[in-house]
């Protein structure tokens, strides 16, 4: 029944309806979490192996015979460099490794260009009063925090099925030299699970930016996550940027953090000579190397690309019918109401939901009551704000598929509920 | 033989005799490194049961229940925060542990007082134009150069054998609000190898700086690296800043790189309860959590303080060998010239030896062609500028025994060459 268009009475009838579901469920007295992007018990045993990578002291040599438990190698070991090399489709020479956070990383890059000056004629951004920052939205609240951490304007950005808003992002990039950056995850994007098209990628690649020292902050978190026969494909950034002359505007970042651990992988950062060697004049004071120890445990256990590729398709059978779940209880519970449009991505961690505008919070509400904590309403935009108030992010990987069952049926009705107590 | 007051024609024999032992250890084109504070591999092969301590999915899991493997748990898991509490003697509730590296944390704390004020009325150091900070020389070369790279003036204290010159830090600390803080290696100084005496670290808990932000960075990095059967003990600043209210001035530093692996170890900081909600405030934003699996394997590995103890004195069994070496060589060779001083450390990583004023680089240059690698002559001073030429910092920790022997016939050789040519 479509509750747009259908009468008052037929409305007041579901909504008594789903109230008495809902209670039923709120009496189970369920704990269900699909809040966080975090991998499941039995993806993290994937990696055990790993752990057992490295047994004797010559077995801690990296290939060039250096010693990983002594210091030194600032950029990481080489095959390290490699292994990300190839998930970033980029020269290993423009690889750096880091801990274990590409967060951290991103951080730490943007902390850089707060204090430092990218080129002799600009300024720390730390001292741009009007900094701002392209945030599209939806998007991943960890990414706003950083820009929201160190007093950016956050300006939104629609995100389409192909990517942002390219004509808005142009606009406001040539138009606008206090505009420093924009977050982008170009591939099963956090949350909307969409992929950037060729186009988009091509037309970042020619961005013609006001900010002599803009930056894109291209965080490829998924780049190897597909949980589909049909995966998508993300044109390389870096190679446009050659065509273009424009090989200093992004900084790649990605990480083992969703293929081994996610409380002990590996993060790298790849980006032009230019800007490499500026982070590498920062990292020269800032260390004197991460953990090689930990590199060389992932070089040893993955061997390869094709290892790696090999790994995640084990994540896959995992996560795939997860996915199914919530796509399938979506479909069978929310079409028919017609209040609500989802994501059907190919890969990531996240199914973008829009509920009936203005519900959003009152949806996480209901659920949180019911025992099922999601992401909060309005996570997903700068400043927690979401003008529609109706994006719920939801994460299918941590629970099992029996939970996440129990924990789609409440969040479906739910959003039925709100929806049904807002037409009221 | 007294070089300052033989005579000229005992000196110019001397000299003779000091180049044809100079040349026959030059044709031997030996390869010899004394240079940097480095584990020796036996070192690193003590730790290698730790990379066995985690196999198995439970085995992975804190004390608390949770899972390492996954995201989380920023200030660090509870028993590495214990852990670190007992090395730097204070309350578990003010330890952040972090990755791998003790000085990337200490950077990214000046990196957060650059950008980030510690009080409403204070100024990011970024905006201070003539910003200062105190180092006591000789010091250690990458503190200075964290705060060289971050643009401080640095302002050298002399470091007596009880600690830095604190007639002089009290004045500078209290006159002047643009110096922000000082850098100390409280105990086993790098690279003199003293500890500071109780009363110098009294007196820093009593400092009234001019500078409201102004904070001590405590880089307690040998605080359990004793090599002597009469170790030094060093006061708890912590303690001594609660007694005088000043337990916001330190922020606390040290790390198992010298403990397990360089390569791969754990870093900790601590500091007063209203540095920590700073520090976490930026945290927060900064990672999801630091790598909680090398945690684990630490505390797995050493259960407790005890653990970590016993630990250390496998070290000194392998570390006091080779500081004897060095003390025998120095005083065997060097003491009748009369033309150097040097340290007697009972803990830590270094010797200190001052060479005749006016000769330290050319000693450096002389080892450097014959094939002995030694810290750069000035490094222990910011800006690398020793304004005597005199002090060699010497690291015993790498080389064999038998290496190390050769390298100080060496080194004694290239002191008092260096030493005969300025005289003669």
């Amino acid at each position: 029944m479509g509750y747009l268009n259908c009468s008052k009475e037929a409305l007041a009838k579901e909504k008594e309806a789903l109230l008495k579901a809902y209670e039923s469920y709120k009496a189970q007295g369920l704990s269900l979490n699909m809040a966080r992007g975090k991998p499941s018990p039995e993806q993290l045993d994937l990696a055990m192996p790993m752990l057992d990578s490295i047994h004797s002291a010559v077995e801690c040599s990296a290939e060039d015979g250096l010693d990983c438990r002594n210091y030194g190698e600032l950029e990481g070991i080489f095959e390290c460099r490699m292994l990300f090399s190839d998930l970033l489709g980029v020269n290993p020479d423009n690889v750096f490794v880091g801990g274990n956070s590409s967060l951290n990383m991103m951080f730490d890059a943007i902390t850089t260009f707060m204090t430092t000056p990218l080129y002799e004629d600009t300024t720390p951004w730390l001292n741009v009063p009007d900094r701002k920052f392209i945030c599209p939205v939806p998007g991943y609240d960890r990414h706003f925090g950083i820009t929201g951490f160190y007093g950016f304007e956050m300006i939104p950005v629609p995100m389409n099925s192909d990517g942002p808003d390219m004509d808005v992002v142009e606009k406001l990039v040539s138009s606008d030299s206090s505009i420093k950056g924009i977050w982008c995850v170009p591939k099963y994007s956090n949350p909307t699970g969409i992929t950037y098209s060729d186009e988009v990628v091509k037309r970042f690649a020619a961005l013609k930016p006001a900010a002599k020292d803009f930056r894109i902050m291209w965080d490829n978190a998924y780049c190897i996550h597909d949980i589909s026969d049909t995966p998508d494909t993300l044109l390389n950034l870096m190679d446009e940027c050659e065509k273009t002359g424009n090989e200093d505007l992004p900084v790649m970042f990605c990480s083992t953090s969703k293929v081994t651990f996610s409380g002990g992988g590996v993060a790298a950062m790849a980006a032009s000579k230019y800007n490499m060697d500026f982070f590498k004049r920062r990292y020269n004071f800032a260390t004197i190397g991460f953990d090689k120890v930990n590199m060389l445990r992932h070089t040893k256990f993955f061997k390869n690309f094709d290892g790696i590729k090999a790994h995640m398709a084990k994540h896959r059978a995992i996560l795939e019918p997860k996915f199914n779940v919530v796509l399938e209880k979506l479909t069978s519970q929310l079409a028919d109401a017609e209040i609500a449009s989802w994501t059907n991505p190919n890969g990531g961690y996240f199914v973008s939901v829009n509920v009936l505008n203005g519900t959003a919070k009152r949806v996480v509400e209901l659920c949180r009551e019911a025992g099922v904590v999601l992401t909060g309403a309005g996570a997903t935009f700068p400043y927690g704000n979401d003008p529609d108030d109706s994006n719920i992010r939801i994460a299918p990987s941590f629970p099992s598929v029996e939970e996440l069952t129990k924990a789609m049926d409440i969040f479906c009705v739910c959003a039925k509920l709100a929806a049904a107590e807002k037409l009221s």
